[in-house]
Order: C-alpha cells, then structure tokens, then sequence
C-alpha cells in the first residue's frame, strides 16, 4: 500500500477504544504461539500452565444430556434454574454454610460472577485490596468495571500465607471498598487458616468493606480444613462468594459459576445485571444439576487423584537443585521459584528450543500473577492437571531442563525474548 | 428493629456502587409480578410480551445431545469452536455476504457480543446515535459500559421506517463513535431497505463511524429481500454485525451468538475480552452446529409460520376501532398504537383486572422502547411467538379489554399505577 493510501485509509478507519487498547492479554495465553510452534515441529507438548484438568466429568452427569426432553430450549429465570439453585442450597447448607435459597445466583462461569460484583459493589476509580501472587484475570475483570486492585505481597518463604492485617489497613484508602481474596488459592494452592480468616473479618467489619472471595478450589483441601467467609458471624451484609462447578466436577467448557450472598441489596442490584444477559447457558445448568446430585463419591475420588499428585510434585520438585518449593495445602497448583533469572524467558526456551524425547513442557511464567513488576520473575506457576506418570516425564524434563538452560541463561541478552 | 440498632447496622452495611442503583430494569421484566399474581389467582396469562417463541428447537439439533461424546466438557477457545465457525462461515458467504474464518467469534449470545462492542470500540462518555424505539436492553448494555445512547426517533406513520440522514447528522458530535441498528427492527418489524442503509454508510464513512448492527432476526423478512450492512462496500472497517441462535433457530436458553467484522483491530481488541472469559458454553455451541448443518427446511418452515401469524395479527389488529397499525415487514413483532392514554397502565390493567373465559394477555408497554419519555406511551410491542389459534383468543381479550377500559381509564388518577 502507498504511503498516501494508507494514510487515506487510516484516517477512515474509527478507532478501537483506549480502555480496549490498554486491556493486558492473559500472561498464561501470550505463551500460546509457542507452543503452536513446538506442535507444528512435532514435539508433544505437556500442558502444566493452565487449570483445565485431565479428569473426567462425572458421567452421570454426561448421561442425563440423552434425556434431555424439552422440545425448545428457551430462556430460563435470570437468577438461574429454580431446581439447579436448590440442590446448590442444599450443598452449601450440608458442607459450607447454611444459606437460603435467594442468596444463590447461577451465573456464566465465575467470571460472570466476580464481573457482576465488581459492577455492582464498585464506582470507577473504587479500590479493592488483594493479596498477590493472585489469579491473573482478575486483572482484566477490573480493568474492564474500572476499579483498581492494590495488592497486598505474600511470599514463597512461607508458602504464601495471608500477609497481616496490617499490611492491609496500611493500604486502605477513602477508595477502598473490598477486600479480595481467593481461598484456596490460585496461583498458590495455600488455604487461610480461620485466624487468618478472622483476621481479614475484623478489617472488613471496622471499615464497612465488602469481603470477595472465590472459593472455586474450595473442595479440594488436602491438610486442614475448609472454612468459607460465609460460616464467620456478623459479615452477612459483607460476604459475596464466587463459586463454580468448572474445577469441582471438571466441567470448565459448561460455563456454569455460581454468586452467592445474604445482602439482599446487593443481589437486588446484581439481578439487574443478571436480567440484562437473560440467563446462564440452560443445558449448562442442566448438567450441573446432575453433578450435584451425585456429588459425594466423585469428589472423594478426584480430591485422592490431586493430593496423589500434589505429593509427586512436592517429592520431584523438592529434589530439583536451586528450586525453592513449599508443601501447597489445597487446589492443583504450586508456585515455584526456579535458578533462572527470568522464569518467563525459561518457559519460552522450553517451548522453542528444548526437548526430551520428543516432549517437552508448558508452564505460567510467575510474573503475571502479581501486579508489583519486581516480583515473581523467577517462579513459575505449576497446575497438576496430568496423571502421575505424565507428571514424572514432566518432572524430568523441567529437571535436566533447568540443568541445560544454565549455560543458555549466561550467554543471552535480556531482550532475548522481548518480542512477546 | 430499633432505631439506634438499625442505624448501627446501616453504618456497617457496605454500599452497593451508583452505577449499580442506577441501572434501569429492563421495562419488560417490570410487569412480572403482576403476571405471577394473575396465575396465582388461577389466570392464563398469553405471552406475547417477550421474545421467547414457542417454535420448537430443530429436533435434529437436540438429537445430537445424545450423541456428545466428550469425557470432559473442557475449556475451549475464545474465539469459538472452529467446527462451528465454519459453519458460520459457509452460511454467512451463503446467504449473507462472503467473509473470512477470522472475522467470526462465538460470544454467550448476542448480548455478551454487544457487550464486547461496546467496551473495545467505546471509552465512557462517547456517543451512539440509534433510531428510536429499540431493543430495550441496548439501555443497560450501554449503561455498563458508560456508553451514551443518542436517539433519532423515528415514527408509527411511516412503519417505524428510517429517519432521513439529516437527522442523523445533526446528532453528531465530538464524542459520536457509531450509528447502532437493529436490522430487522425489535420492536418494530421493519425492515431498512437498502437505500436507508446507503444513506447511513455514507455517514459512517464521511465522520470516520462505526456501524453495529444487530441482526439476530435476518432470517424472517417477509416481504422484500434482506440485505446485511456486510454485503455495502468500502464499510470493512467500520461493520460490526451482531448476530445469535437464540430466534432463528427457537435456541434462546443455548446462550450462543456471533460477533462478524472484518476489522482486524477490533477483532483483536475484542478477543481479549473473550479471553478474560474464557470460552462460550461448550454444549449450546455443539447444538449450534447442527442447528446450521441443516438449517434450510427448517428456517423455512418457521418463516412460513411467523408469515401466517403476521398477516393474521396485521388483520386483527386493523379491525379494532382506535388501533394504529402498519404491515411490519420482518422479525416477529409490531408495535401498535392503542386508543388509551398509558399503554402500561393497560397492561398492568390486563393482568390485574381483566379476564375472559379464565385468560387474559400480557403485552409489553411501548414506553420502554424509547429514551425520548413522551414517546411511546400509548405504544404497545406484540411479540407473535404464539400460534394463530392462541393470536385470536389474545385479540379477543384485547378487542374486548380495550372496550371494557375506556370507562375504568375515565375514571382512573394518572397515578393509579406508578406503584412499579
């Protein structure tokens, strides 16, 4: 194109909008064209970097989309299937907290969720404190509502344990609206302990702040026990948990999320946002009915499968030279801190210049899971969603990885791989 | 509760945000109580308010839930299944206009694709300009996104057809970023001839404009040919088409709907906003495919049908004395003129107070479609989305409840009400 056709055409092109501009890409999806490459030249790629597990969805559940008997699939209730909303009722009252039918929205995965609170709580400009390392969308969720996340630093050295209370009053501002919290946590696979928990009951209570926290991995605690924010006294009108069947009964391709809250102004509010998209996906709904129902020995089953791992991992990676590693209590994800300098550059070189055996391994640079730049370079998100066996090449591969990576690391350029 | 004890209790209550009080409630959803309680009191109540048909879902489609085979309902891609958007692909170079695998993304029906648009072409505070009275829900998508919805109203003497291009043009401002249409028209039933559409493309192009248009009902035009914005040369950078399962295909609760543009920047920006959510429902996007595999008889049969039922309503309608009608020419509504001075009030009247032969109707009040308040008042929208045999008993009741107000009108305050 000639340069006075390209400005022609430019300056009749309308302009995407600035907030859309600055909107930051998933950190864990800028990896992507790499492991493309990788596949094309016919390396097996083993994928430790996102949380879509190997495990099967209940079958049950499968089952019951044969009887599907309805004849149009129309739009149902904006606050989700009546019958769907009571069997997560009788859930939640039997292994988390007694709650009441009405406190329970279904939403489109949890992101619909955490993106109708986020309207719903906060104004533009609103501020939410947040413990880093935390799930990197959540970045892009309040980009997109205009609140803006503080982060509060945990660290590695203790396994990323709730920072104290301190550390948060510190941060809290004329601004500041919520607390946000995900527990169990991603990246971290920590769980708070209910001191911890106390501790952040007391800040929220003292500053009239509403208390988010996402308990997707909420059923999967290997150590101690879960306790959700909704079971703490006196946070009622505080209290707005984010729930899924997505990791629970791996079924992250059905959308189905859950809101769920006893302050009644707020579900008010958030069911005008809920009416605008109509309803959650129907047969979604339908099949996490079904999950529910026989809920019991499946999860039995699948948390045995992840611990069975999470120890595998632990033993490797505690085994590997220079690795610095704590016992993650709860979730399929440990945060590593790996002998490179930077983490990121390491997993592209795993993805464009290694293999072992024709295999080689995917995992989520650590730095997008915190806010603060200076940290995180050198960790690395693990998600244990492969069997054992899998896990074993996969160790094996991060291990003489690292070993080789040594001498790649002190010949190249920072700006190596810049170009992401 | 006591005074000193519910004022301590509010002091600790957290604020939901003002944006999220002052969402508007979809004007439709408003009159629901008031149904619930005419079926509670033993009423038969005929939908003709919603945009819900009671066509059935293509069977074949439905059949193929028995055959998902899938061990896991796994995340897929942003963009949408690749089986499915080329299917997409071959029906839109079919019978729409020829594009290009890229320019198609999966979204959680038509309404998360408007909501995509919205935020990646628009900063808070810039401006559409959108012919009135339209699809009541663009107001919250707006309103979530900080849009401003400029109306050109447009008016029932001449079948809600386009407003003359100057209208437009005097409605431009700084802060215009795109003309937005619904194409054929929910509420009204028209249909933009192709001149109409020349006239808004030379706009767009002259002040560097988007053009969104919603095309959910392209499939039902009656009496003159279809013709999508796509199809209009030199608008490849500035379309937007909106389009969904939801009415062509009687598929509303499968929550699957397409964005189409062929401007790469934008598709770009708005994939990371599909991004942030992930992937659109797994099994609505399976069914959606087979909805289009064999698309052809189906259609045309339903069109057939809405056909028998609009020429039947038009009849009907043009028959009761005060009534003011034109022949809408698409989709399955019109929007009429009652001889009463508050259409809601009617409504609200039909479901309160009315009844014949234990059934009385619901219809959706007119107002709501519009942003100009002295609009529409007397304006009611009928959805046909029932059979003829049940479209005479909702004429009868509404022949005869029109008769049976003019006293109860006479004798009403103008606050009767405002109770809503």
């Amino acid at each position: 194109m000639s340069l006075s056709l390209r400005i022609k055409f430019e300056r009749h092109m309308p302009k995407v909008s600035k907030r859309g501009e600055e909107m930051t890409q998933s950190p864990i999806r800028s990896l992507i064209p790499f492991a493309r490459t990788a596949k094309e030249n016919g390396i097996e790629v083993l994928h430790l970097n996102i949380g879509q597990p190997d495990i099967t969805t209940p079958q049950s559940a499968l089952n019951t989309l044969s009887t599907y008997n309805n004849d149009i699939i129309e739009y149902g209730s904006s606050e989700g299937v009546e019958s769907l909303r009571k069997e997560v009722k009788e859930y939640y009252c039997e292994h988390v907290s007694p709650i009441e039918f009405n406190d329970i929205y279904v939403t489109t995965g949890a992101s619909e969720a955490i993106l109708f609170t986020l309207f719903s709580c906060f104004d533009q400009g609103e501020e939410i404190i947040i413990p880093e390392p935390f799930y990197a969308n959540y970045i892009g969720f309040s980009h997109t509502s205009g609140v803006h996340l503080v982060p509060v630093t945990s660290t590695i050295d203790n396994g990323f344990s709730l920072p104290k209370a301190e550390s948060f009053v510190e941060k809290i501002s004329k601004k500041t609206k919520a607390i946000f919290l995900c527990n169990p946590g991603n990246p971290t696979g920590n769980l708070y302990s209910l001191e911890e928990l106390e501790a952040i009951a007391a800040i929220v209570k003292e500053y009239d702040l509403f208390l988010i926290v996402d308990e997707v991995y909420r059923e999967f605690c290997y150590d101690q026990e879960f306790r959700s924010v909704l079971s703490l006294s006196g946070l009622e009108q505080h209290v707005v948990v984010i729930d899924s069947i997505s990791k629970v009964f791996s079924a992250c391709g059905a959308r189905i999320g859950f809101l769920v809250s006893r302050n009644e102004q707020l579900m008010g509010t958030i069911l005008k946002y809920a009416q605008l998209r109509l309803c959650p996906p129907m047969i979604g709904q339908h099949i996490a009915e079904a999950c529910f129902a026989n809920r019991a020995t499946y999860i039995r089953q699948v948390k045995e499968e992840y611990n069975k791992r999470r120890l595998y991992l632990y033993d490797r990676l505690a085994k590997i030279e220079g690795v610095k590693i704590y016992m993650p209590k709860a979730a399929f994800y440990i945060m590593t801190e790996l002998p490179v300098e930077n983490a990121k550059n390491f997993c592209i070189w795993l993805l464009q210049s290694y293999q072992k055996d024709g295999q080689t391994l995917m995992l989520a640079p650590g730095e997008g899971f915190y806010l603060n730049e200076k940290y995180g370079k050198s960790q690395v998100r693990i998600a244990f969603v492969l069997g054992v066996p899998e896990l074993e090449r996969a160790m094996n591969i991060l291990e003489n990885g690292l070993k080789e990576y040594k001498s790649v690391e002190l010949n190249q350029t920072p700006q190596s791989y810049s170009c992401i």
